[in-house]
């Protein structure tokens, strides 16, 4: 998938300096549609190349292709065709619309604007037709190519992309989720070391409203003109382990029609995503990955479980109050914020969404042909 | 309290080097009613000093009084008026029913019997009527002045204690729980640390099945002859995580009659026992400690709370799917184990289900006189 | 020991509500020479009370006389008769002084001024005759009634206190010594969890440096003028580790003597302080406890011998290099900060150098007979 | 590097269920020379497949040619070319002689062998010469086609790589290293969680020794019929630290001549191995990596540099007691156990070492042509 002139897609990454920004920054070094072009943050950061501004968290080196790029600051004159938002909610809000309003397609990981009633709230494998939504967007807000797409809160992503088969196949009436969270999803320097060692904070700010709300956008329907939620029972518990990297959540849910554990383990593993999905870079084709052994999913050895877009199902057992219980994980950073605005960006370079916008350095070089 | 003949109750420890063990040996160091005089474990330790023999894992020094004593078999031979018994569940059901048959009183923490239809499963705060059934048991089984008493395991302990006010005042009728359960819980060695260290393991054998019966026998009556169940309905997570002392449990409950969350959270802190509990050494008149802030309770910070005989509950709220969600804490070592047992042997020998019996030593000082 | 109208000695803390502050709010609540009366920090704090000001991490509640002081600002006008200062470096050198000009002994636990020329490095066990130095820092500075005295670093603390004995036995010439580090020690939030969880950091800023100084001074010399310095070679690596409390160190050293290893492990064992030092509320008779476990000194189960006061020693051995090694553990909070400075006070109390300064209470209540 | 005919060296690993076996069996997988032929471990596992007996460890899966091979007993009758032994020393000595003596040749992570006059202790890139010493050994031991080479002990491995290029361009003379060490090192379960969960454990059981010892042979010199030691001073202390992967050390140097920080960092940085070192699969061209910043080498940001082979050296500065102060950091798995095997099995085929043995399927297939 290329633009028009065969080049690759332009990104830029808002926000590229934090965790979420990073783990863009790396999912971007040799992606076969995307080159990052531009990076934005903080006034604290801006005017260094993002080798120098950047505290770098991951495991090998800073990408080459990002090293020197200058940190801009977050006004929407970014070089580039589309970009992620990896932005802190207290500024997210209101640049996202400015980009979007200058033309930008934006994919966002942050909260801000993922329940408006217009903005896609979206998993591909779950909810790609709540893509169509962006027409109606971009005519209330008189957006022109630009447009805003959001991700879900990383606790609730890797629980909906397994509850959608369960949907799917038996339908869905209620769920009880106990989340054991990773540090890395406070971001950095986030919990301070003294708070988690050896303990467990059993409270995540807002993480709970985001789990009983986000899913029932996501497991519900785009009517044409509107979202209409799924009418789920949701309850959530939210705790923060001494884990680096990955979700995993204990799961009840009480099914519409009659299963056998079998045949639910069967829904999950034999979940296969349509070929457009299959086919972009990011995408899994068997997303959810159903574990036998007792004492899995563990977040430390399978959170990296197709290269983090997995969900990792196991313990798939009777629940004596609803009807199942299970355990699932999935890597917060991964499949619950970078990798999901990446594959939300894919989907929508494939269906068309994303436009060409002149290079900056074009404008620069060739003023007169515009 | 104490013997009759004014001297203090002589406690026998079964399984005195395990983790349990060293923390009942400990609690019993400077105990006001009862005094070591015996300690016992398996062969691999039998013929040595109890400080040659154990391991010990807990802060300060191994109590004066139990460092020379020598660890005896697990023969009912042993020097004492009663045992209590922290020994492996696969040798405690047939050493408890030896010790108990040749006329001790025997404490245990083991599952063999908890669920044994003569045993009290016993927490003096919750159930402390079903200590009757010793006289069944003894009918039953032909025991003369020796019987069996149980404490819950360590999750279920303090969960049921929290449970009891909410069910006094207004009724219960459904409880969903997950557990992040400590490594002390697992004995030692116990969890090898490449599995625990930065992860979390969604699995403790048993663990589930335990928390989903016990419940119902604590919580239910005892009608004279026989336990009948609360008819509850639990579902139960259990996971591990790496924490050294002290269960959290984040619960959902259905209450049978409507409360407000200020309602729930006055049952919770004015629970209060008994005169004749609250009299009790290792009782506390207040068992059930609540916190308001919004991250706590902690392991690391509250475990200890009311030297590890509280339940500790925090975030009491609304719960869109049950009635209420909580979180709770208790020291499954001491609340949750040691302690557990300790507060039944208290609760016993004020109710005078504990005689003296006759000393080894006085035995062969004084042969003739027998 | 008291004022001379009887009454408890009237104790200040600055930066109270720090990590060193907590401890020493907390190791002065039941004091029996001194009694917590004022309490200052950073502007951010002052006006509220203690309870409300501060982000309690200790065990247990905060002291109850705590509780409801107001949090004053840093000027020299508070309500007690010396004050403890528990300031970060950025603020203390200066606070310091004005204090003590203004009349207040100071107990520093800052780094600013332990190296001046006329200001003691205090440990009593060690170098209680340095305390002489005040008089030529008052004839210097021109203070009154005040001073300035310090304790140690940390990591010097432990490791001081040890080499002690063995200077006097068997004179020292050189020391290596690694560190190995806990949180506690970089203050809250401090060390982020996603810096260290599973991970060890071989570097903290500026802390070699002091390691390789203090201890001059420390095991030096005053000589009525000044302070003249212990000429050792010393080497420090200095690492930061995932522990909560207690600074665990590795030493070889050099000694002028030859001595076998049970000489040196009997100097360490024998060491004694004079009835002086024994007779302070805070000092250990023996302040250095010698372990004969292999795998000893250990954080966790050590840190907190002595009630943190003393240095625990483990794994005398010989040194390939130098003549002897050694790990030594010390509680960095304690020992190596509150502790520290609240032996100083009581040792200056003990000799005179506190007086009781006029209440402002006192001067509220009673304007006139002023 | 292949066979005669052709084809890969057929591999076989003995203590293939355990840690270092494990890593053995995955760094096998796709290797361009050699694969997987045989496994073989203690009773337990025999008869079973690798599947069936393995508890992985490992991230990803157990490979696929792994899977299926039956796991055989230690009798030197295995189906391959030669062994890597991972055996535990209580088993290694005698196993790894039968095996020699049955024509394989061994490369062996175990302690037994290290210090034999005649049995190479192999780091290719530091004593390759020492390769030679086999044919003593086969003389010696009237070994035929086989032998025994060793790599040294895990906390060896890294040390003397990074002195390697130090010693070349300024003589050494004395080392005093401090380690601390991961979990892993201790094999499985190895190291209980409540011994090591925020806390250090400041022995590990013979490991002072060999790193005081192994030196000494891995720097010396093979004079063509013995090994003469590099006659250096060395002092270990040896820690366990709550860390997965990775030990660190910190050490400090005296060398021969006089050198600057910046000659000592650029000694390190411009290690080149020769070419035919650098033309093994394993092997890297530049196998130190210095890293610039204040708190790097860390163990879970850095141990896989280099594929784990790498040693990492950061904060190189001046000793005040000898002459260079220097962190450093390998991975104990690879560059410390399984790498090192493996990257001596390379460097022995491509000199000619390794022989084809008669594959046991061909003799089965076709017994009389033989």
């Amino acid at each position: 998938m290329s633009r028009r002139d065969g080049k690759k897609w332009r990104a830029g990454v808002l926000g590229a300096t934090g965790m979420v920004g990073q783990r863009l920054v790396k999912l971007l070094a040799d992606h076969p549609w995307f080159e990052l072009t531009g990076v934005a943050a903080s006034e604290r950061s801006t005017g260094k190349t993002y080798a120098d501004a950047v505290r770098w968290h991951l495991e090998g080196p800073i990408p080459e292709e990002a090293r020197k790029l200058v940190v801009k600051d977050l006004e929407p004159t970014l070089d580039c065709d589309f970009v992620f938002s990896a932005l802190d909610s207290s500024v997210a809000g209101k640049t996202e619309e400015d980009f979007a309003r200058a033309g930008y397609p934006v994919l966002s990981n942050s909260k801000n604007h993922r329940m408006d009633p217009d903005v896609p709230l979206l998993i591909p494998e779950v909810n790609a037709s709540h893509a169509e939504a962006i027409r109606v967007q971009r005519k209330n807000r008189g957006y022109d190519t630009g447009f805003i797409v959001t991700n879900p809160n990383c606790s609730t992503a890797g629980l909906v992309l397994v509850l959608k088969p369960l949907a799917d196949v038996f339908g869905l009436e209620k769920i009880f989720v106990v989340t054991l969270q990773a540090l890395s999803g406070a971001g950095y320097p986030g919990v301070p070391s003294l708070d988690i060692l050896g303990n467990v904070v059993p409270f995540i700010s807002g993480e709970e409203e985001k789990m009983e709300a986000e899913p029932q956008k996501l497991l519900g329907k785009w009517d044409g003109s509107r979202f209409i939620d799924a009418g789920l029972g949701i309850s959530a518990h939210c705790n923060r382990v001494p884990v680096v990297d990955g979700h995993l959540e204990c799961a009840s849910v009480r099914l519409k029609k009659t299963a056998t554990l079998d045949e639910v383990r069967e829904a999950l593993r034999s979940f296969e995503v349509s070929p457009e999905l299959a086919s972009l870079p990011t995408g899994l084709k068997h997303p959810i990955v159903v574990q036998n052994e007792d004492d899995r999913p563990q977040p430390r050895k399978d959170a990296n479980t197709g290269h983090g877009m997995a969900a990792v199902v196991g313990r798939v057992r009777e629940c004596p109050l609803l009807d199942v219980k299970l355990t699932l994980l999935s890597h917060n950073l991964v499949r619950g914020a970078a990798g999901a605005a990446l594959l939300n960006a894919e989907l929508l370079a494939a269906r068309g969404y994303l436009k060409a916008r002149i290079s900056n350095n074009a404008r620069n070089a060739e003023p007169v042909t515009r």
